[in-house]
Order: C-alpha cells, then sequence, then structure tokens
C-alpha cells in the first residue's frame, strides 16, 4: 500500500511539474490532484509553493473528507472542490485547476464553451458547460466546497467522463480524467479548444459541429469501438 | 531499395519530430506521413504515440492500399486520408495533418483562407479552399477514407501541386508537398497566412491580394523562371 | 547596512532578469527598482543597458530626492516616477515599469482594466485605475515627475496596497508591491488579466465580477484573514 | 579595408541569427543587410538559406549598383529593394525585411500603423506608413527594384531616420537604422507597435497621442537633447 501511495504522489508532483511547463499556470496558479479508491487517498500540491522548488514529499496526502494524512505544508486552498467531485463523480482519478486564458475568458462572459469542430469531439462531447454564479452566502461560508457543489450541480445529467471539464463563471476551469496525467491532457486540450472557439467566434463562425460528426470523432477515442491509438495488450 | 525504403522512414520520423517542435501541434495531435512512388511505399506516424518517444522503427510502412508492410505499431488513424490524397494527387510525396488553431477557426467558420499578401502568394496560388460538410453516410462508414475522397473533390479544377492545403470542414488543416519536409514547411506556412489574414479581416481589410502581384510572388519562387533561393547544381 | 544595501542591489538585479525572463518586456524596455526605507536608500535599473550584460554593480543606488549615492551609470529615465511613488505610497518598497502589450493598449485605449473574475480579483481589488492625459505643460517640463503625480493624483481615495498597479494613458503599466519580487509577480499579473479582460470583452462579456467574490478571492491571499499558501512561522 | 568589411560581414550575419531567434520569422523568410558607405560595400543575406546553417562567408558582398563582390551563394532576392533603400536613405547604414505577423496585417489592410503611445513614439516619429500598391508594370518587370522606388515615393517629406521603418502595401515590413543592429531593433519594436496598436484599435481606442507626448518621447530618445541610456564617452 505505502508503495502505491507513493507512486501516485510522484504522478501528482510530476503532473503539477508538466502543467507548470505546458504554458497554462504562470506564477503559482494553478494545481493537480490525484486520488486512489482503493487506498481511499487524495495526494494533492501545497499552496503557493514555487513549481521549480516543489519536491515528491512536499505533495499533501488527504483521505476523501478533508484530513490531512501526511505532509507538513498546507494543501491548496481549493482542496475542498478537487474533494467535492471526487466523492460525486465516479471514476474520476485525476483534477487540474487552472487560469489558463481563453478558458477563463469564456467564463468571464458566462458562457459555455460550443463545440464547433472534430478537435473539441475529441476531447469533449458537446459544449463545456460553464456553471451559474455563486450567490453571497455560497462564496461567504465553504466557498471552495460550494465551488465544488456548484460544478456538481451543473453536471445534472451529464456523464463527467463524457464531459472533463467544466468552466467556473467568473472564475476559470476544471478538467479532470481517469488519471492526474489524463487530466492534464484535458487541460491542455481545453484551453486549445477555448482558444479555437473564440478566434472562430470572432471570424462570424456560428454553427456547431453536426452531431453524426462529434459522435464518430468522440467515439473514434472513446469506448468500446475506439480505433484511435494503439491496442492494450 | 532497402536503404531508400530506410531513408523515408527516417524523413518521416525526422519531419514529424519537426513538426511536433514547430509549435503547430500539441499533445498527440497531428501526423506526417511520406510517399516513395518507386518503392510503392507510404510510411506514416504510429497512432497515439507521444513525440518524445518515437523511434525510426516505430514508423509504419505501408502500400498505397493500405496494407501493414512493416511496423509493430498501428498506423494513424488519419492513415486512409493520406492515401487517397497519394492516389490522387500526382507528385505529391509528403502530407502533414495538424489541428494548428488559425488553420482549424477558418475551418470552423466553413471558410476559404482567402489570398490577402504576399506572405500567402509565396506558398498558395490563390485561397486556400475549405471543403464542403460531410454527411451522415459519409462520417458513419469510412470516415477517413472520405474526408480523403472531399478533399479529391474540392480540388476538382486546382492543381493541388500550386494550392499544397486545404481546410477540411469543422475539422482541421492538411498540407502537403513533394516531400516530407516540405509538406511540413507548407503546414508552418498556413498557420501563419490564417494568422495573418485572421488579423486583417479584423482590421477590416477586405480585399484579396491583386492578381498580378500573386502571380509574381508565386512564380519568383515556383515553376521554370522562378529566382528566389540558391540555383540547383 | 552595507550588507543590507548589497541584499537590496542583489534582488534589484534578480527581480530585473526575472522580468526580462518573463517575456513582459523586449529590447532594453522595462525596469524594476526597490526601496528599503531604514536604509533610506533606492536601487535602480540602469538607462538603455542590455540585460544580458547587467551585473549588481550596474545597478544605481540613490536617495528619495534623487542623489545617486553609488553607481557609475545614469540610472533609469523613469527614475523620478519611481521616486515620487515611493514618496507617497508607504509599505511600497519595490515598482516595476513595463510596456507589456495587452496592459499597454487598455492604456492607450485610456481605459481602466475592468475587474472580470477571481484572477483579476487575486491581486487586484477592483478595477485597475487609468489616469488622465497629460497636459503640455506637466510633459514638457520634469515628465518623468509628473508620471509620478498624475499616479499619486489617481489613486485619491484608492489604497495602493490593495490596487498595486496603474496603467498610465497613452504609456503604459507600472506595478509595485511590498518587494521587488512581490512587484514582479503584480506586474505578471496584470498583463494576464489584461490579456483576460481584453478576450472577455472581445466575447461580449460585460459585468464586473459579483462584490461579494471579488471580497472573498481578494481576502483570502490578503489580510488578517487570508488563508492562501502557507503560514508563515 | 579588408578588416572592415569581414566586421561588416559578421555583423549581417549576427543579425540575421538574432532576427531568427526574435520570433519575427519562421522557415527562410527575413533578411538583413548592412552598408558600409565608405567601403562603398553592402553585405546581405543569401537567398533561402536556413539560418541555422548560415555562415560568415555565405554572406554575400555587392557594390550599391548590385554587382557581386564576393560570395558563392545567391543574394537575398530582395536585394534591389535593399540598394534602392540605402542609395536614397542618407545615414541609413542597416536594413531589415521581415513577414512578422502583426505588421503584415496593418500592410494587407492597406493602413498605416497609427501612433497610438509612448511605446511607439519611443522608436518612431509619427504613424509608420503604409506604402500605396504596385501597378502591374512595376510587377511585371523590376519588382523587387519599384517595391524600393514605392517606399521612396512613399517618404517623400517625412525623415527615414525619424520614422526607421514603412508597412509595403499587401506585403510586409520593412526597417531600418544606422547599423544592421539598430535596424533589428526598429524591426522588433516595429512588431510590438503593430500589436498594440491592433489591440487598442479593438478596444476601441481611436485617438493618436497628443503631439507634445509625442514630441518628449521622441527627442528623450533621440537628438542632441536625449536623455536616454548612458551618456557615449
Amino acid at each position: 500500500m505505502k508503495k502505491r501511495v507513493e507512486k501516485l504522489r510522484e504522478s501528482v508532483l510530476r503532473e503539477n511539474l508538466r502543467l507548470a511547463s505546458s504554458g497554462l499556470v504562470i506564477l503559482t496558479w494553478g494545481n493537480v490532484s490525484g486520488y486512489d479508491p482503493e487506498a481511499g487517498i487524495v495526494a494533492i500540491k501545497p499552496s503557493g509553493v514555487d513549481y521549480r522548488e516543489m519536491k515528491t514529499e512536499d505533495i499533501v496526502l488527504l483521505d476523501l473528507q478533508g484530513n490531512v494524512l501526511e505532509g507538513k505544508l498546507s494543501p491548496s486552498s481549493d482542496t475542498p472542490t478537487h474533494l467535492e467531485i471526487y466523492r460525486n463523480f465516479e471514476g474520476v482519478h485525476g483534477i487540474v485547476h487552472t487560469h489558463s486564458q481563453y478558458a477563463v475568458s469564456w467564463g468571464q462572459s458566462g458562457r459555455s464553451i460550443p463545440a464547433m469542430g472534430t478537435t473539441h469531439a475529441d476531447h469533449f462531447y458537446g459544449d463545456i458547460p460553464c456553471t451559474r454564479k455563486l450567490n453571497p452566502n455560497e462564496v461567504q461560508a465553504d466557498y471552495e466546497l460550494n465551488t465544488g457543489k456548484v460544478i456538481i450541480e451543473t453536471f445534472t445529467g451529464i456523464d463527467p467522463l463524457a464531459m472533463p471539464a467544466v468552466v467556473v463563471n467568473n472564475h476559470g476551469p476544471f478538467a479532470w480524467g481517469p488519471s492526474p496525467a489524463k487530466a492534464v491532457d484535458n487541460a491542455i486540450a481545453l484551453e486549445a479548444v477555448a482558444k479555437m472557439a473564440y478566434l472562430t467566434v470572432r471570424l462570424g463562425g456560428e454553427e456547431r459541429i453536426d452531431h453524426w460528426l462529434l459522435d464518430k470523432h468522440y467515439s473514434r477515442k472513446h469506448g468500446k469501438d475506439s480505433y484511435y491509438g494503439q491496442k492494450k495488450k
């Protein structure tokens, strides 16, 4: 078990560093966590620590209720948001939060990111939803937990594994996946499609991708009939 | 013959890596292939493999009908599109597919990229065409082959060597050339002119380049009266 | 005392180099200064010197009235602006001036940068103000001093530690903080939020962040109830 | 004399490489030349050669009439434009041509780049002019020479040392200066101000910089009363 947890911690460090080198985050903004459901353990980036100085032992370990199990540093202030997502979205084992600029801009406009092409369809099955705004009560107490709750509310009737990202209104994006590495991939894809949707709208493009093309591209990469990538042995 | 094929494979690897370092592709999106018409062999990137780990032996060899001749990995899922282009466009010996962001945005808007200046004219003789959308039947069966067919259809009356790129509607660009290296050059030029056309349109520019200037710049670099670059010995 | 001053000089050099590598400045544009109130000494970048060749001893030392205390080179031509800020904004011990492109564009439009999301709120408590234009008299004599004065005038009723940046009309941004390092952080954050506000406005977003969310994010990072980052020991 | 010429050649190589690493050029687009008026010699980049492989001996030497004095490679196809500028603009000893994207976009819109702020004023004394279009005759014969002629025509009544750049209609920018290094500085500044003017216009900014502020910033850096940078010894 100890070895499993160490592996989780290392992957969370590695993905935080990959996120930092991807150009999606500046300063100490952004964080990656991972969840091992068998161990019941979440590993997350410490709060406000410089990416260049982060070490494996700085990654904080918690249980799903937020009790710190190991680590001398305070966990990311966004931890309650991550935990609420893990508690509600089965199969999600990695979460990324960034302030990547095009995705934030859709969130600041209060708009979902429209599915306009196959790049989008390869990762996200439909429009990437934007949450409603939080009211004063939700912000003043348990703000980060309520950010998680409004994400869960937004996903009523949406499969979080087919739509592995959300834009929080006036805030920014969260992306997730079956592992920390897949979550970072989705965060990178999210910013790319957010930029392309921005450019498309500015060029006067208004139509979403045809649903048959959306279906095709999504199923090409995901599910039992997928044929993208190498067959698992 | 073996040496020729090995050379093709190496150039396809090299150009896939150059494409990855050009900033045009993120994650594992994008692929480069090469075709040796004397050997009758196409070499193409394997599907979904990380660029940082790709080796010469990972490049898949196929015949023009898509039968795998050598290689343990599955070829790019876009292979049928590449093959359809090689079967129809004589003189094309390298093809590149990317999701580069400005070119995709023109495709997501369903618009051809207008020829607005000499940068464009240096590489593309006129507007870079955008295909029609595929219908449900074309998408559901043989999707990648039909993507190739709609490209060929779009080029009715257009010389593919004078117009070495296309934007597939709601999808993204394909570029090509007489070698994998020239195809990557054209993919890089395509994204640059797609960005400049975007900016020009946003500034209110609406006029295309004068046809005499288009002719001059294209013929300066291409054809029997070209005088750009060094004379071949 | 000598050691304190040497430390100030080194931090000013280090932050000038960090600014140069941040992508915010090109050529020799931009400068960072630091102020040690106990020593009564300001350290600032020399004028027009290449970042790649700058050494600790090139950093010029002055008193608050602008008398050079040490250094063979001329101080930045913007020095009188820096000094006017230090003389008036208590607690400000680091100042950065750049021509970062999105912030400049708001200044060239004569518009304050609207607070549209939590990224903004994490660093700036409200809209980042744009100064009025300078009149001919203010420009012709003591131009750099008057640039400082118009910044002070703009901050009537605004706490410079809660709003650590300004955009000078038709010119560009100044950012500051309790240290040169924090000032550079704020300059980096400023350009990011200037870009996101630009994109948001282009997407049709017109609303500012709710005041309860602005309050929450600012207080999460600043003041006695802050809980972002690691507790100081 | 031989030593002077060798120095010119080295500076032209160095500045071509700096241009390549500045992000302003892609592929083999763009070129830098230098002129030594005492030697009567122009040194220029060879045509279509990869920047990564360029060596000092590849830089071609010509006289002002375009006769090759030394060098095995063909000079840049834009050489007649460079020579026409050197023959007409006294004091210009370095010229740069790029297809940098924001500057090109102004040229493709047929618009001069408006002077909107102090960044612009630090380098360019007023709007950066856009030439008229060339007519069919001017394009079909002696195209590159006529590109030079239309630049000279555009500068009737404009001091080329106070306005060291132009945007050629439907083509792209040329920048120059008293040395190849200063010409590259101006090409870099040109792209930055072209981008900022684009963003300003998109934000609804319509006013040019006040003429007293333009005068101040220009004279702060140039002419007998300049006080930016270090005093020459």
